[in-house]
């Protein structure tokens, strides 16, 4: 039996980022958890933040965020900057902050991916503002980073080790690989021919 | 030291979900994880599907769509999802679907969580279609919903057993819980206060 329990949002899981922008001349990171992806090729990640967020008041300024994945060890500090708003509180002394190639979207050293985004699309829906952005650079932690056939790939996600949230309102740790993309339904396709 | 690995929309973790729609008169499902929150209140969930996408016609031409979140156990069947396209295979019996408020937007039994959705807005963006709906009603296993302090509360993540992605081509399990959210940054709060 299905139980009805109203018009709620409930995509699991979501990942926790820490959006970051220029705003008023200083680095500035937002927590949140609605990003995602909208292209492959293009590369194309959004961001939805409130209208009068901080934050979005520097990404209209510059056309440039990023988008930072921060690992379980900076737990606190990542739910930190999701209690307390840029206006009310100095964010820039947080983290250790980087800048690539827009040079208006600053990036945390610490977090082991960062993407940098120059917004091509955007709109207000509800009481949001929704980000389209371009990826222009990964930038990824050398650990992270090998070889395999003559391409560079990324570590997987147990290492990766990324805050992961759900709208019962609790973080949760990510578990254990349990198959390949575009394999696992190999032998249903076979069936079917 | 940070490693730019270029254009590359590595978000992390994605969520892998059953994009359900009428096309053509029968139930369709595609798996993608272009799929997020683009607000609460009112909810907003998006999905992003290729322009040419045998379910994109099914949601362009009812403006409605579901969401459905397979578990672990149904790895194969949404694989193979993503495998094959509609237009080549009648996929209304690889799951029990059923139907809610809207009539048009079929969703999976076997899916412990399923939102039905009402587009209420949509862009072409690159070779990419994306529908942003209004949540009308989320439909969940009565197994996955208990009471506290007077409200239904869902299962924590670990029992709704999501199957997870990321741009490695890896599908994981979730690990545990690690914290509750807007409470594992008070102490820093506190700090500054």
């Amino acid at each position: 039996m299905k139980v009805r329990l109203g018009p709620v949002p409930f995509v699991y899981p979501i990942p926790i980022v820490l959006a970051g922008a220029d705003v008023q001349g200083k680095p500035n990171f937002a927590t949140l958890g609605d990003c995602g992806v909208m292209g492959i090729k293009p590369a194309l990640v959004y961001v939805s933040l409130g209208q009068n967020h901080y934050t979005t008041q520097g990404i209209l300024e510059h056309g440039t965020y990023s988008v930072n994945f921060p690992p379980t060890r900076l737990l606190s500090v990542t739910d930190y900057c999701g209690i307390v708003s840029g206006r009310q509180v100095d964010k820039s002394g947080l983290f250790e902050t980087f800048y690539g190639e827009l040079g208006t979207a600053p990036m945390i050293r610490e977090c082991p991916v960062n993407l940098e985004c120059r917004v091509v699309k955007e709109f207000s829906i509800q009481h949001r503002h929704v980000f389209v952005g371009e990826v222009v650079q990964a930038h990824v932690d050398e650990a992270f980073v090998s070889q395999r056939d003559g391409r560079r790939v990324i570590a997987d996600m147990t290492q990766l080790d990324p805050i992961i949230y759900a709208l019962d309102n609790r973080y949760y740790r990510i578990g254990e690989p349990i198959g390949v993309g575009y394999r696992e339904g190999k032998a249903l396709q076979a069936e079917g021919e």
